[in-house]
């Protein structure tokens, strides 16, 4: 990593006379994401418009061997857009166009600036859906869910951002473009470059461009609200709503004390307010009645399985509530995510695991998540900011929390990535050779580590 | 790529020191593929029956330097198992066994070396399905579809076996071994490395384990043969069906030349005789009477699209015919086949273009494949072995097929691999950063350039 604070004035000159935007005044909202406590100042921000002008930051950085941060959103939770070696932020934010909805063969091609839920719109008018959704869909960049191969609660019937991506040009350090993929339902030339891109947090090369893959957008949906009094139980009951083929297209599940936050916070409260823990699910289809059949199958699959209650649920009032927890939690005085997930068969061991780890720590825990994938997020909370005791007591439960995802056969990290918050947890899931051979990659097109450094590598 | 022939006699020692079969006898089988006219002697044939050995026979290779050419089941068509710099050719073949097929969760662990329709087999007794097939789904092995991200008939629905793969274990050159990912539905820990060596031909480390992903089977199905008065419409109808969201399980094209061939070979007609072409759709689904009707919508859509005749098929005989295409082909006295995608609604231009170019250059052409998917494999036929202008005529005819794909914003291969046949027509699709880029991680890997040598990089 080279030394702190080098002067950035000379490259901050050189950019501005190529007409690149160099980002005045305070910086510092570029120095942090959402992961609590995450901080480190950014030399310099530049917002660049154009490939051309990112092969000119990388170049520049290249030569002057100047650290280079990518950037999209800011909403990431494992401080992998964290500048911990100064240098560059190059924010992506302004490559914001969506070049292309491509009805026919169902692809867009966006640049990597592009929020979200503004790609979900555009699509909308097409009839069109873009698959992938989540809490912060207001202000993540769909750059920043390529680079962490971002899930949330579609992955279940659509697979995650990884699934969508049939093509990428991105920009490795020494300012060279690379160019893989296209509209294409097939296409085995060559290395697939954009499948090794996706999830490698802005290490190996800036994402400048991407082709995705769009479906059909179903018309109809109905959303169920299934009450259980444990929270293994509605695990379990999850696993046989994945398991019919009901293809689901959400199968979220929220234990009582995180949905209790996310209530409070808005005002807003759901029905089954004893209920130890809730299932959301989500069935989606193109005809009206096939679509009420499906929900009511699942219905009484989830009789079956132990729900003590099920009902049809006003979508937007039970979607405010779950996306809304990560928020509540947020604002806490404290908190510690881990971002598990496990073969889905496992979940209910993980939760229960969480909890006696929680318990046996004297910290407290929520579980929440997308229970159809596995994916559960293990939240400890912090309510007294003076407790003394919390952060030694945190630390050691959320490390057994992920040992027991490993021993699970899971993985540290489902859709978060590992940033600088798992950095040092990466050995309990890969072996030397294993991070050898990744590292052997990192090298060979970023041999001076300039591409966000001082993370996991 | 080292001098021919070098004494293997001391390897052939080691490795029968070692307890690893060693296979006596002629060879020559192992020097070639399903690819027409392509051979090379393999210098030893190594078939291990465990990663440890695999690692014996990769360590000893890169302590001597000698070329290795992984191969499963030799039923490539681009010659991507041919040992060109001859070597040891390292077969898979004995690494057999299905590991495990996980009910709850839906994976199956294989060795590399289990036979595709094997697979399916194992899956069917589960309820389960291995989503991928294609014709020599009775030789291929598992390993092979992987290597080359074989996808076939049901990547329409499915996608092709990148998707299935969510776990590797592999052996790198220097003899370690790699793990990446499981069974997990998510999972964004580190790079994902199965994801890059789907599709990598060998050329960048040996598959000794891979981790499935299965789907409910569905138990019912429907078969659609629709007739059409010209290829091109056939096309364009395929393209309907497939913005219908009706989710066909396949969408296959075949011209009548192609389909005549087959049935010639079998002694089996298929109705509709005097069409052009055919479209061969399948929808698949959980409830019988739910099939039926999709499969009625599909028609109507199908008539509506300009279909002049549209019946449910029995499965057996049309399938029967459309697996036999390849085959029959294989079996006059030339062919040369391009394995083109685009776009899918390009397929129409990509069919008249083949055509064009094959009455330009006095070559007979037809076109059969997966419409669905914009993938065409467009095949040059050789009916008189002495046609002295055939040569010549067919190699400028298929560089004519592949610019236009590329043209059309398609890649020169889409489930065949780049292998020897498509090796110096990479650079119509990639720029050098590009190649140079997926030359680096080559490097990386393997920097002697022993695993799978000769081939495009």
């Amino acid at each position: 990593m080279p030394p702190d604070s080098p002067d950035l004035s000379g490259a901050a000159e050189h950019f501005r006379a190529l007409g690149i935007t160099v980002k005045d005044g305070d910086v510092s909202a570029y120095g942090r994401d959402e992961t609590m406590d995450l901080f480190a100042p950014p030399g310099l921000v530049v917002q660049p418009r154009s490939t051309p002008e990112v092969q000119e930051v990388l170049r520049l950085a290249a030569a002057e061997s100047i650290p280079v941060t990518p950037r999209g959103g800011g909403t990431g939770k494992a401080g992998g857009c964290i500048p911990v070696a100064g240098g560059i932020v190059l924010s992506l934010e302004r490559m914001d166009r969506i070049k292309d909805i491509d009805r026919v063969n169902r692809y867009a091609v966006v640049e990597p600036g592009v929020v979200l839920w503004t790609l979900h719109e555009e699509c909308e008018k097409h009839g069109l859906l873009f698959p992938i959704d989540m809490s912060s869909g207001g202000s993540c960049l769909i750059g920043g869910n390529i680079a962490c191969d971002a899930g949330g609660e579609r992955a279940v019937k659509y697979g995650t951002t990884r699934a969508q991506v049939t093509g990428l040009e991105a920009v490795l350090i020494d300012g060279s473009v690379i160019r893989t993929g296209g509209k294409l339902a097939k296409n085995t030339a060559g290395y697939a470059l954009h499948y090794l891109l996706v999830g490698s947090e802005g290490t190996l090369a800036v994402i400048t461009e991407a082709t995705l893959k769009l479906v059909p957008r179903p018309p109809h949906r109905a959303t169920l609200l299934a009450a259980f009094a444990s929270i293994e139980r509605a695990a379990l009951a999850a696993l046989e709503v994945e398991r019919s083929g009901a293809q689901p297209s959400a199968v979220e599940i929220i234990e009582r004390a995180a949905a209790a936050l996310a209530e409070e916070m808005l005002g807003n409260r759901l029905p089954h307010a004893n209920a130890a823990a809730l299932l959301l699910i989500e069935v989606e289809g193109f005809a009206e009645a096939a679509t009420q059949e499906a929900a009511e199958r699942v219905g009484e699959l989830l009789l079956d399985a132990g729900a003590d209650e099920v009902d049809l649920a006003p979508r937007e009032k039970v979607w405010g509530v779950r996306h809304a927890v990560a928020e509540a939690i947020k604002r806490l005085p404290g908190y510690s995510a881990v971002d598990a997930v496990v073969p889905r068969s496992r979940t209910p061991d993980l939760i229960r695991k969480a909890h006696t780890i929680a318990r046996r720590n004297g910290v407290e825990v929520v579980c929440f998540g997308h229970a159809g994938d596995g994916n559960i997020h293990v939240d400890f909370l912090r309510r007294d900011a003076d407790d003394p005791h919390w952060n030694d007591a945190v630390k050691k439960a959320v490390r057994e929390v992920l040992e027991a995802t490993v021993a699970l056969a899971g993985s540290i990290t489902a859709e978060h990535g590992v940033g600088l918050l798992r950095k040092d947890d990466m050995p309990l899931q890969f072996d030397e050779p294993t991070l050898d051979a990744m590292r052997a990659l990192k090298r060979a097109w970023d041999p001076q580590g300039l591409l966000n450094p001082g993370k996991w590598l």
